[in-house]
């Protein structure tokens, strides 16, 4: 069983509202040191067998058609995860 | 400025129907090499000046108190990103 791990973030350009208002409540918690907060995605596709090249391949395909808006959205990560559980 | 990284996902025993939408869809488009997905959330924090080891623990605890519900979701990562933008 391999899996492969698909990281999508808003396009620096965009308005982020679920990160803004993150960093809006966090210093209502206490939390005074992060000045600035941005919300994206992180998928874990679960393959039969092992990550080649080929399922990377589509990984990232199906990340920038699928799982990701390329309109307000950046594919920043496609990689082979460790599988521990 | 440094960046910290949270990457939160649902628990395993936990349904994650997000997940299942995108594990339906993606066959459709082709994309059958994946047998499951599951759909987290990444966070980055933003914070002006170098990531101490206090901030990394202030992110920490923000990740599990704030950022992920601790009911239904596990924080799986939570370290120091490279600023590249």
């Amino acid at each position: 069983m391999g899996r492969v791990v698909v990281e999508v973030m808003p396009k620096p350009e965009i308005l982020d509202p679920q990160g803004k208002a993150v960093v809006g409540a966090l210093p209502r918690l206490g939390f005074t040191q992060f000045v600035g907060v941005r919300q994206g995605k992180r998928f874990e596709l679960e393959v039969e067998g092992d990550v080649t090249p080929e399922i990377l391949a589509a990984a990232r395909q199906a990340a920038e058609t699928m799982l990701s808006n390329p309109i307000i959205e950046d594919v920043v990560n496609v990689f082979e995860a460790e599988v521990s559980a």
